[in-house]
């Protein structure tokens, strides 16, 4: 069932590790297939050198697990929330990486504030807003789907261009047209935030780039305008190319 | 004598290069047979890459060597104060991680500032008093172990729910059911403090987060309603998983 | 057509990796024919693995592409008018390395605080100003090289002496008399970012250099009386000499 | 000639990339005979990949070249001044390591903030004044050497107790009584320089640590009553235990 998208997704969790994303587990990407309604999601608490391709778990869009002999990853629900929510997403990936983590723990976006925010992120990564008592207390993983939908619709962000938000105490989500564009993105996260985090540090100024920037440099690579890598069929899949 | 333990501890100990813990030979691992109340732990100053599995030296009780032809660690009579004094523990890890020692040498706990560290710790990761000059000048390394346990009686800690300790001036000491689950906090106290300097520094704000946060994210992975990971066997002696 | 050049410009652009230069396609360098009035430089977003000798692009001064079955990099503009308004230079190199773009997206320049700055660079790294958005709407690329050649003309400075820039809120560009030798330069830039940054902040003091300093250090690396290296025919072609 | 240990200061050069304390060939490590009154020391700007251990340069006590077809290293006067007025040393380094740089241009001591520093150095490793116009502009290398002894004989330290320094400015000198044991001083610097940055940048506090856990861990680990490692023949020569 889904075999070429379980080998797609067990390819993008293998990334996370190779990208220094993830310490030990604690990771999971998922993908789906959006005219079967189905997504497929590793499997939780699972070793990377163990995993397999096999191992992932397929799940519907009631969050209900449809195949697969192992638990999926804890955060399945969050996952089930942003596919029905956002209806565009073709993958998504959560991890602890430590740069996004320490802005997701100071409450802080991760502001635009050059060319390599801009290629990837059209305007500031959100921070959400933290779960209240209730919303960590009952259904807390669902809620925490939910949370990251109510920022961008608070905030009126688009998840195609802004395809990345900090949960508030937590960390980054990010996602895509594909779960390894869907890494890609979480990669650049922590690169920004990286980057942020020096910046910020050296000075007190606004230091935050103009909108026109971010026309220029965010459409370089995204949609019908951009001139940005090889219009050929061979590079038409790869994570650094727009859908 | 013990040779499955000896091996369990070896392997243990080769982990801490692996996960970027230990500079030189400066960490070690120690982990306990209960029945018999003997402990081994690896031998004093050899480096990782000489390491055997045979080196690791048993040690009773009183800090005695039982067996062995080297030198057990220094800090033996660190382990035995822990493993008198906290009965539940498996395993003892000590090592000079930067981060973690960054903290020890400020003299700050490690906050709980999300989940990443509520997964693990249940509470902020203490950092003892300061050694007086009585306590160094003689029986340093069993008055490094008591100012630990005081540190936890006098601030109602659990050493179950909050497996590590930073020695103010000194650095990290982690525990576990197993020397694999030591390694793991070890490794986990690395990470958030890492993350914690990150996130301290951004922002002047109270960003601890609340107990909430604490109880759902810690019994999310540990005791009798965890729901995190795969509840079968091939699970159970994983370090990502709970007791 | 070029194909010792290519094949310099594609080992140049394969060190970027290894240096730690760039994430992902994030970066690229290019290495000029001087009679030939062509310059070599590679292909906009392929991927370090899969990339080839055969892949490198062939342009002219016009920036028009004379052979090469695949787009050149997007930055090719740029480039172009570096190659017409510096005419010592034998190669550049543009990268997202993320010291140096810490301090372009802050806005400082990096300031010669030691001798590992002064052994490559004679003065400051200098920002450029941000451009604006009538240079970043139309003809952006190209507009990036001029806004390079004015901040060198603007603060008196020599290319050849200071043969790096950050332009703000972008990254760094370097250059020198070969494309090994460009490289070199954008990877000491980073390392003396990255030393600038934990100096400033370890300290609110003046600790900028003397300029007796910079002219010790600087020419016991380069000129007719340096004296660091071998002065011999094996070593003239490394990039750690003058050219 | 002295073909042991030329083969001891080629594996100590090695030594120094494999460790991270070098960026493509600033660095560089001597040995002497004390008997012979000569020293061994890697050749100017060679990469650490070309370097054999017959490229090494065989040098007197007045800094002259003796055996060898390359230039010594171009700070061979500064090791010279130091072997002829610290007479203990037995072996050198000098990198530019990027902790220990960014604490030599801010121009601070690094601090002995805990454990992991009183292992190896008896007290705060001292910065240097910054050399003069006149130091710099003649005989630059030799008054290097120079400004190290008089901080020395200034603050009144053994070089045996501190066997580091920091040139103001410029970066890390080590030494110690074997080349090895040298590589492995200029790596605690390393070391503790980091861990010093974040506990500084973490509180205002004064952390240093008191005169007794000095004496405490730096004699556990050096002279007649050390009770760190292995007391047997196997050990003596590591670089982990003390002379």
């Amino acid at each position: 069932m889904l075999e070429d998208l379980k080998k797609e997704v067990y390819e993008a969790n293998m990334q996370l590790p190779k990208l220094g994303l993830v310490t030990f587990t604690w990771g999971n990407v998922s993908g789906i297939d959006r005219e079967k309604g189905l997504f497929v999601i590793k499997p939780s608490g699972v070793d990377y050198e163990d995993l397999t391709s096999d191992d992932m778990v397929v799940v519907n869009l009631k969050g209900e697990v449809v195949e697969g002999k192992m638990n999926p990853s804890s955060d399945t629900p969050t996952h089930t929330v942003l596919y029905n929510e956002f209806p565009t997403l073709g993958g998504i990936v959560h991890t602890h990486s430590p740069w996004g983590v320490a802005f997701a723990e100071a409450g802080m976006d991760i502001q635009a504030l050059g060319t390599t925010h801009a290629d990837t992120f059209y305007d500031d990564v959100p921070v959400s807003d933290a779960l209240t008592k209730e919303e960590i207390e009952s259904a807390y993983e669902e809620n925490t789907g939910k949370v990251i939908v109510r920022t961008f619709k608070e905030r009126g962000l688009d998840p195609d261009a802004v395809p990345a938000v900090l949960v508030r105490q937590h960390g980054p989500f990010a996602w895509g047209p594909t779960p390894a564009k869907a890494v890609y993105n979480a990669k650049v996260l922590e690169v920004v935030a990286e980057m942020n985090y020096h910046a910020l540090t050296l000075t007190y100024d606004n230091i935050h780039v103009p909108q026109f920037l971010l026309d220029k440099h965010y459409y370089r690579k995204h949609g019908k305008n951009a001139y940005y890598g090889q219009n050929n069929a061979k590079s038409k899949d790869r994570a650094t190319h727009e859908k």
